[in-house]
């Protein structure tokens, strides 16, 4: 048997299913362009076999372990290290048989279509993980774990990946770029810049941040104009690791477009740490006019990632740290919040920044007609619990209509689950080739113009919104 | 003829109808778990007929009424009593005609589907309610109401009801309920527990309430220990009359937590009559999170129905009162306001608390991803305005994908019209089977998959979910 | 070949399909009542030929040249006149090969569709445009304008248009309307009274307007009784010139209803220029009461517009002006902002308010619920960006369950684009056909009972909404 439907995604109705498999067809073999996501880079350097399936799998994916917390499975039991180095389920066996055991909790999710994906096209799985199928299924991952053909190149290889973005903070050494680089490998991995951790003044660590990046670039960034020279520093230094882009995930959408003297006397309150809640935002909006204005110099595609409430749950912050899967969206207004970033650059044909949102009442009402309208403006992708069928075809009919196929990015994968890369690619091209059929045979798209634009939306959109 | 078609709600595409219709069949027997109502709990203590179609049909029901006063149909025309006693329609045929005259109106409408439903399986009608058929058919029904086969606990019997909850006030003598117990007749008919009018400061009458809910106690509920104590004594006599849950409208979802020295400060502003609008609003968030602490106690279940702007129109209010059709759905946020309240028990396994909204804007953006990581939490099903066949259809699409099937809380009729009951568990019911077909025929959800869920849907999520 | 399907907008299933297509054809050659819009009155009065293709196409449709300004076309190379008088693009030639050169970007709009019905139905183009074809199709759209059969009046009667109502401000001398009134011909182009920029303190010369208004009425505009009466006093004066209707474009939904006193001290600040921003959103408030209840007494139907952030680029609006494509949709509330207003006279049953939003969120949770319990309120159909196949698809699925059919207002294509009026219709009448076969084979509407509602929507609720 196998394990994902070959059909999948595609609409029921006959003529609308063969059209919907004819469009994903032509682009099912394109290379994939991940130009955005959260890969190590280290696995490509070192090249190192992966430890072991719950490894791979589990403990490094809160889409999966969110799911079994939420009914009642603990964070320690799936081996997720605590902050105080307390003990935690260490035996990766045990932690793939409580996932096997909950693993009916995903049906109907991404998850479930994206881990049989894997399972089925990756590892060559035939049977239904659960209960009575989880050592079987553990031991056919392992053994081919050891394998070279699964090591990190060879499946990135595997995988035609042409192009793939990594997220770096301002203070990476990039060492794992430079080893990868240096390597003679050439598979194309590079990294993006995100400067949170020194743009945010509510950041952990933000003042010492700040002397590292001084150190890091030899400026003095406790001036506005030598941060800011510290800030192009590092952009050029990341374009050397092969950087087209930079990111940043703020708390909202705000901007803002001060005066220099207004800019400077804020700057000196954010040094001197006595700073209010919105002047830290004030200095967040700011900043991304600041990156805006970069960008139109260095030719650096700029992404914000705006709206989500990071670490909801205060205890298990205290317990476990980031990235949980306790991050919860929020409301995002950007109609009155991009205003002073998009009254500075936003008719710059030249310019290119792609929005993200956890919002999707943001799509038809602003985002669409923002993006339908401003030069700069591109948007990107369903984000994050978005990233799944309901929420592309939600995505697609809640924009086209208003700002078309041209003014959206492609895909971005945005996974730090490196099996689900090319799973997450196929969701999305079989999706998209399932809203395209149902355009033509509804009348409001050629037949021959759809297998244009799936081409587009499949591999030529991310590249030219990327640089790649 | 038939007034409802055996096929309604299945989607169109032939392959699809048939998998629909096989899911709906597989649990069209299964008896009905009503956790949640607002019947009348004195019908089935004293079994007495139903006074006449109009009563049953028209009069307690605001979803009908509400659409005829749309259209310029008065309250009084309809037999709705005014507060201050003058006079209305007092002849039912009269107000059945107006009913019948207007049944147009409801053409597209979830109402329109009850009713005929209604109809139909519970009265055997076969013409289509108008004008020219208004009289026959009250004649039907009238003749039907009048035979022991109609009377209250017949018709609960019939329409094959495992457990039936009705809502009382904190101060409710559960008279009817005791009175049903003792008659040796084995219906399940239980209570809830719904304490709004003791817990909000805004209540009409709150003070007496108060002072009456310390004579029902024998508590100084002018203390807070007092007060707590009162509610924990009230609580287990709810318990005795088969309560296995609590319920709490309020006007939003705020939650406090606040240190017990505030808390005592507050309530004592509370007694005093001396508190603001937001100290009420503390006050309230504070008792949800005191309920939920209790609920932890004696393992009651938890409702919240947050958001509903009661009695929108001063005028309807003045002169009709509560329920009239005019409360509104509100905007409503839950990721900020339900934090305190989560941060105390959200991680709590054995804890369950089922959320419901007005605002389907947070489905996917607030609730679903609250849910799928908060142990303690749950989704009930699509509330009021949107339990029907599009409603269930946008709140599986919107939640499904982040927090599956097992963080929701199966079917609740939420009715006053008792004779709807099985025409809102059967829409339920065919809503989910269209949606599983949907899933499996788009390769989303295995086959064998979905009859499990649809089980779990339609009887097994809500035993579970209130304890039954 | 045809540009257009001709089974467009119908659903893909086959006896779905076959539905709409006879719910479709029994519309088909229904009259077109257009009861708001922004058709240029001078076009029947003086019946003058169009100048040009670009001029008819590209430059007065704000949702074409948005698209192209998207993707970096600049707003003069479409020939769109600067404020300060600087070049532009003076050949219509070069702006229409720029339009065909870009017509890729609208796959998937409705304006691709429009755009598509135009040249097909109207002109008898059978090329699809594109840098190829363009000249081609230029010459031949320019060839019929220069024929009597391509005049305003003879499209407007080959377009089957039964009533073509335009908007025209407080101050307007309705010369226009006057001079096709008056000139014998038989088509019914009226007027609608908008009185903005007579009603809103931040309208761009409002002291100068006001006393304009003074002079036009002869009343003492500086005085609240004068002020009103001269409202009065124009109203008359629009429905001596077959205006049925008044429109309100607000920045929000936001009403009031002041006692005689403080209206009059509010008043005095506007008039003396001293108040606030608050105080400007109240008088607008202030003004849509006084405007509904001038509705009781003349019976003119009152729409309000509510919640467009205009001109939103500051530097777009500097160098080009209003209506530029730079208009975004906001939040909008309609429940707390409309209570003052409906508890005045929600509950007039001979009153008839038309609500419109571009902030679709408000459809199921706010719009639905007020309309279908206040007598006074009525829908209005999906505006601007949304009135296409997915806005009218999202609108019903989001309204009907809640209000059914009969507390919505009808089409209105809205349009300045006179060739697109048949084309809008026509969608809209697609689009609900659509619809309404989906309610058919569902089982949620009876199939005779859906060729009544396919007239009321495209022709009859129109109508009588208007009261034409």
């Amino acid at each position: 048997m196998t394990l994902t439907d070959p059909d999948r995604l595609y609409p029921a109705e006959p003529r609308q299913r063969d059209l919907a498999r004819a469009l994903y067809q032509s682009v099912a073999d394109l290379p994939i362009i991940s130009p955005h996501g959260h890969c190590d880079p280290r696995w490509f350097a070192e090249n190192d076999r992966f430890p072991d399936p719950a490894a791979l799998f589990v403990t490094p994916d809160h889409y999966v372990f969110r799911m079994l917390v939420s009914q009642g499975v603990t964070l320690p039991d799936l081996g997720i290290a605590r902050t105080d180095g307390g003990p935690v389920e260490g035996d990766p066996r045990v932690i793939w048989r409580r996932f096997a055991e909950n693993y009916h909790l995903f049906r109907g999710t991404p998850s479930a279509m994206w881990m049989d994906h894997s399972l089925e096209h990756v590892f060559g799985v035939t049977d239904i993980l659960g209960p009575q199928t989880a050592d079987a299924i553990y031991d056919q991952i392992e053994a081919q774990l050891a394998t070279d053909a699964f090591r990190p190149r060879a499946l990135f290889e595997r995988f035609n990946i042409e192009a793939l973005a990594t997220t770096e903070g301002a203070l990476d050494d990039l060492a794992w770029h430079k080893m990868t680089q240096d390597s003679g490998w050439t598979g194309r991995v590079i990294t993006t810049y995100r400067p949170d951790a020194v743009v945010d003044p509510d950041f952990e660590g933000f003042a010492d941040n700040l002397v590292a990046l001084g150190q890091m670039t030899g400026e003095d960034t406790h001036t506005w104009t030598g941060y800011l020279a510290a800030h192009r520093a590092r952009r050029a230094v990341f374009r050397d690791h092969g950087a087209t882009a930079t990111d940043h995930g703020h708390p909202s959408a705000v901007t803002a477009n001060l005066a220099t003297a207004e800019v400077e006397a804020l700057f000196a309150k954010i040094i001197a740490g006595t700073f209010t809640t919105h002047e830290a935002e004030m200095f967040r909006g700011q900043m991304l006019t600041e990156m805006a204005k970069m960008s139109l110099d260095d030719g650096m595609t700029m992404q914000i990632h705006a709206g989500c409430v990071r670490n909801h749950s205060a205890q298990v912050f205290a317990e476990f740290g980031r990235d949980k899967g306790f991050d919860i969206p929020g409301r995002t207004d950007f109609v009155g919040a991009l205003q002073p970033l998009l009254d500075a650059v936003g008719m710059e044909p030249d310019l290119t920044i792609i929005l993200f949102t956890l919002d999707e009442t943001t799509y038809a009402r602003e985002l669409a007609p923002l993006a339908g309208a401003y030069p700069a403006l591109t948007l990107g992708p369903p984000w994050w619990f978005f990233d799944s069928y309901e929420g592309i075809k939600r995505f697609r009919e809640a924009v086209t209509e208003t700002c078309g196929f041209y003014n959206t990015a492609g895909f971005n994968d945005d996974t730090r689950a490196f099996c689900s890369i090319p799973a997450r690619h196929d969701v999305s091209r079989r999706s998209d080739s399932a809203y395209l059929a149902g355009l033509v045979t509804t009348g409001r798209l050629r037949e021959a113009d759809a297998f244009e634009v799936s081409q587009d939306l499949a591999y030529t959109l991310a590249k030219q919104a990327y640089g790649l």
